[in-house]
């Protein structure tokens, strides 16, 4: 793999899986949507269907990481740490453009949404002070869209909930040379889209499960720099948590598969 | 593949998908249907798995497109146009016979959902005036049984919301051949399905995700020959968007494929 | 194959079929279950999942039909009729062996269903009447569990639905050997196991999709047997159509293949 | 396979079983949790996912078993009995730190829902008495993130419940190597995934499925030493059956595969 077809394949494969990923979340709580309270298993079968779609079409260029964590832990199980930053800029610039494009498909929702004066006026949505979230989503109505959010905000426990959360996801894939007949193909992309499918239903109730640094923090920028009108703040103070976690739950995973399976 | 087989395959994939999709918009938004509200989950799995059967019975004589975005993208890949009329064709006939076919299957519900007069007077169906939308489907309950409509009617938005869709869809089959062993085979055909699941639950919420021309304004042909009284309007206003969207975002999408995949 | 393993692989295949089936079923909609209220996509990921462990179970012995509409499609494509009376005995058994096994799963929940002054008394079950049926699911609560019944009785209707969706699952199951890489294997049982969820969102909602008349007459068979108080009647005036219709069904897709696929 | 390979096979994957199972069921019930009220399918999805993630990542070392009646049926099959111990040994430590973790993650969830006064004093937990159990639920609100419990508490049919469910499982997974071109390799595991998805929509609805007795056995420990307030008795007078139900489905399952599969 060649450094160009890397950031390529990782720039369009992450902007895939924004795309698809936040575009569910504005799907189900943006006001004027068809799947508008489509529910918890709408949100991780449409992010699991991103993994699909963006591993997918990265996965002959840069073998589709699309998440800064898988580069980390398949780095710590190979040695080779030469192209890691060919896999960042990718994962970076295709989350931003990925959630770029989900205000483009939603500019009506958002713009509806915001200007409502029910919504803006009540709990979903408080320009002036902190962001206060909707219990059953991955964030407030609007952040949420971007990035992801605690329900409970503690430190310690969130970032014990994105660290084990994304070592599941990194041994997974760590170990999926070892499974009989199965490489990193379409059947291993498919698996993989359904355990990311079956980590938000099971972990991703405290924290929105972000597992990935790239898909919290590139949405979260684009989210400041989008002008729209009463979209409140971006939740700064969060967001080291979604980056550290599952940079250590990566790391985690890649020092358990160094201890445990070779 | 000769014409002829395209054509047959074609019909038959066509028919099959827009049977199954066409036909889970009639279980969940007619009344005296079993899914009676279930909601934007059922709908999206239904339509995802109208593509998987229409795709794996068209599959050995046509490749199973059953969509003429899919078939321009790939005309744009491999520089072949002989064959694209017959595939134009095949997906027109037979997205006229399934839209025809979910009628026959739903007479009933449809007889007892047009006569009922809290639903006709009601904010569902007004045959007078323009076509006003059920916010949580694809469309009115029952124009939105055979074609799509916007919750937010704004052409600059809807038109981008079918290119982008579309261009994922497009770029991922494009991609097919580049991922290790696997041909558009029966894994395939299931890993496309699921995309298009994934792609109504992230991308659908604005428009309805026609992202193929054939299954819009083929059904709303036969929703406009169809003598069901108090029908309302075909919305030919809007008629041209999940037309001219799709096709935009297959020629986006194979202007990418040549530009960064080749 | 053995005609003795064909009747010992259908038999246990169709009757997990069955089980799962009529399990989902009680489970959706008897008192006192977990599964109370799951919805529609739970009964229809329910019966494809039975078909899926059905299927594979009987897959080595019989090729698991589980269905005498899938023997009848098979014996038009291929012109092999002798072994058809050992699929119907091993289907027929299988299916009333399930049917019970789930009374025996839910006993308490039929009890408490049946027992219960709300119920015997509302609308769900009228011991002395025709059966009503509860709107939302494949047939009365009890009744249902066992056995399809239309939302709207209309013989017609219910005929013509159950022809085109039988068609379907009887095509599908015709081209298999058609697409690329793909026999009745692990993969085709998969595919076919979502095309029937499919099927179920999809045309499940006039008359709850029996597409097999082993699956309907078996387990109404076993419900007329069955000495639950209250039960209300097996609705034998409709039990034809769910064994014409399918049967019928699967002549269609017969002749469709014979004429249109060789 | 060394008895090592097996040991640490068997702990990761069961962990990973637990930690997702225990997890979606602490999603959808306890309070502040994005995932609250998401359902039976959320639940039977989660805990699918789980088999898939647990069995995939020990599928190289183990197998990939994660469930003692799993290693019964496989040993009465095979005859080889010397291993059992270490699956054994592997499943029961995998399982209780999968159920420790699940109180890691959601540990804030946990203390918001049982020091809630609501919560407490309502029929959810009741501390002093029996273990009320939520009808919705696999168990109660509390116990239930750990442990089946019966929605009607007859140990006849409690028993046969799970017998009958496990010897589905059993049997499905004896049958594997009769299914042409099926290992159990990474389609394998998928299929198993999702049969049990069926088993839990099918037939968890009395029971919530135990299936396993290192499951349940394995998180009741935990949830007895975990030093949670008001957390309400471990039920330890039902304990028995979601370990004798499920190794009593296996020997059956076994038995039924010597008698009709060999």
């Amino acid at each position: 793999m060649s450094n160009g077809h890397i950031v390529i394949g990782e720039i369009f494969g992450t902007a895939v899986l924004i795309l698809l990923g936040g575009g569910v979340c504005a799907a189900v709580t943006l006001k004027k949507s068809k799947a508008k309270d489509a529910g918890w298993v709408a949100i991780t079968f449409g992010w699991g269907f991103g993994v699909l779609g963006g591993a997918y079409i990265a996965n002959g260029y840069s073998g589709g990481h699309l998440n800064p964590a898988v580069t980390l832990a398949i780095a710590i199980k190979t040695g080779e740490w030469g192209k890691v930053p060919y896999y960042l800029i990718g994962q970076f610039a295709g989350a931003m453009i990925g959630a770029f494009l989900v205000w483009v498909v939603y500019m009506g929702q958002f713009k509806a949404h915001l200007t409502d004066a029910e919504v803006v006026t009540g709990h979903d949505v408080d320009p002036a002070g902190p962001v206060t979230r909707d219990e059953s989503l991955p964030g407030g109505p609007v952040l949420g869209v971007f990035s992801t959010g605690p329900e409970i905000r503690n430190p310690v426990q969130n970032l014990l909930t994105e660290i084990i959360a994304t070592a599941v996801l990194a041994l997974f894939i760590l170990t999926q040379g070892m499974t009989q007949g199965l490489a990193l193909n379409g059947l291993g992309i498919l698996l993989t889209a359904l355990l990311v499918v079956g980590i938000g239903l099971s972990l991703g109730g405290p924290t929105g499960y972000a597992i990935n640094p790239a898909r919290d923090l590139g949405p979260r920028i684009v989210h400041a720099l989008l002008p729209l009108p009463n979209k409140g703040g971006s939740d700064w103070s969060y967001a080291w948590i979604p980056v550290v976690g599952p940079l250590a739950g990566a790391a985690l995973a890649g020092g358990l598969y160094r201890l445990f399976f070779t």
